[in-house]
């Protein structure tokens, strides 16, 4: 099948000016157009945990599967420019179902001008997995790190959140150009992207910066999703809590000094809402203030692994 | 269990030079030294095709796992210079099989020297998958490819073939360093590695090059390993049957003019035996020559995925 497979797509894959030699040899070979900052990411995808096979398109699963590492990517600020794409496949219809999966998969490649270098293909009898590398580089503004907040640094995030397990996990375009934009144009002390949780994302920068962060919950771009699944939920969460602990909106989370952050949000320069949430501060943790004034503790909330 | 894991993981991790930004952040940033060659290759295995769990020691799984990426660089002729390591872990015991995988997989990338830059772990209620996609970068030979061999090139090989599966398959070393070494001293047309199957890889070579191999049976270098299985088996195939089908021997096949392989040949650079298997012609296909001399048409054979 693998054999067929490669074959099959081999027919589909577009010439790229960076990949020197595509699938087919023992590896791929990549020229990069720099030596210091080559960025490089995996996530792997299965059944049952990050999608049910029975219950989507395939071709959104093979879409998110790059997705998921665009974003990673974007979180770094970093150029994309090629993945590996390695997939386990039930025996049962595993040729049409890689198809479908890089049905999915190549026009987000071709979005994002990058060459498909490679990967594995099996079958097995157990539920499918998709294992993704990712393969970047960095621009003339280098990487954008975890660690860098500073205490009185604005927080700022693009887009909404929230409700994505309504449609946007599978559907989200990953903030590639957004990160690339503002990396370029601003100067950007730290950054990630929300893929476990605004509350847990952002808890991971204050961690790595050494310093915590003040939000202001009323300021928080709540997704309309969330609102749709607090109501569906009929209680139990607010839509607040969904944005704050969904995970899985593929937003940016940046830091900013307040002269850079007025900037940026006097431009507005992306297609989507740059909002700011409040401040970096010294103390570590994640904090809001109360009616009172009072600085109340926030437990970061989200997917654990 | 991931983060706990993460931790584990960073403690054990030593500081790679070309690994500027290790594991911890959205993704990891290597420095290459060249812009021209960063080669790129994954793998995926799995319990119940590429190893049985339960009857494996899971740091060999972990070790064959980085090696298998390893041979495919070795394969290229190129550096290895870094692996991103994605597990997906049944869920009980997760944390002691990752560690194990790990202590398998580290002292062959230390042997290597190359860094950990990252990966994904995950559980669930299936059986264990690791992808593996190790990075390195081309010498200034640039890349081994599989086409290029030429009628009249002769065909070489590194060490023995056949019954892999008695032990080699978890425990071989990649043939990183007798590739580098053989490409940087010597003209090489062609090589690749035997993951598949001699028969197989070699025809892979041939395909790829356009043009057609003749093979001397009685030269190919038999493991003593395929003798054992061959007599276990009490009859059904020869060892030159395993020799030439049985795959993961994870050996160079090298194609080179007859004055560049007289002088390997002679030299024998490695620490292993290089073997002349007779010569690359221009009819396609695998060949020998039977008893009268006329030519014998060979149906390559191997593990075909």
């Amino acid at each position: 099948m693998e054999a067929e497979f490669i074959h099959w797509l081999r027919d589909r894959l577009p010439s790229h000016p960076q990949l020197l030699l595509g699938p087919g040899d023992d590896a791929a070979v990549l020229r990069l157009t720099r030596q210091d900052g080559c960025v490089v990411t995996s996530d792997l995808l299965n059944d049952g945990v990050d999608f049910r096979l029975e219950q989507c398109d395939p071709r959104l699963i093979g879409r998110k599967a790059l997705a998921v590492n665009l974003s990673d990517l974007a979180a770094m600020a970093a150029r994309p420019v090629a993945a590996l794409v390695s997939l386990l496949l039930p025996r049962t219809g595993a040729l049409s179902l890689a198809q479908q999966l890089f049905e999915g998969l190549l026009p987000l490649a071709e979005e994002f001008h990058i060459a498909i270098a490679g990967g594995d293909t099996n079958t097995w009898d157990g539920r499918l997995v998709i294992c993704l590398t990712a393969i970047g580089e960095v621009t003339g503004s280098g990487p954008l790190r975890r660690a860098g907040a500073l205490p009185g640094d604005e927080i700022l995030v693009t887009g909404h959140f929230g409700g994505s397990l309504l449609g946007k996990h599978l559907q989200f375009t990953p903030r590639v150009q957004e990160a690339l934009k503002l990396h370029a144009q601003y100067q950007l002390h730290a950054g990630t992207d929300v893929s476990d949780g605004l509350s847990l994302d952002l808890w991971n920068i204050v961690s790595d910066s050494g310093c915590g962060a003040l939000l202001d919950l009323a300021a928080i771009p709540i997704d309309a999703a969330a609102c749709r699944l607090a109501a569906d939920e009929g209680g139990g969460r607010s839509p607040l809590d969904h944005a704050l602990g969904d995970g899985e909106d593929f937003e940016l989370i940046l830091a900013a000094s307040p002269e850079e952050a007025r900037r940026m949000l006097q431009d507005q320069p992306l297609g989507t809402p740059l909002t700011r949430i409040e401040t970096f501060i010294a103390e570590p943790g994640l904090w809001t203030r109360s009616v009172t004034g009072l600085l109340q503790r926030i437990e970061p909330r989200g997917w654990r692994h």
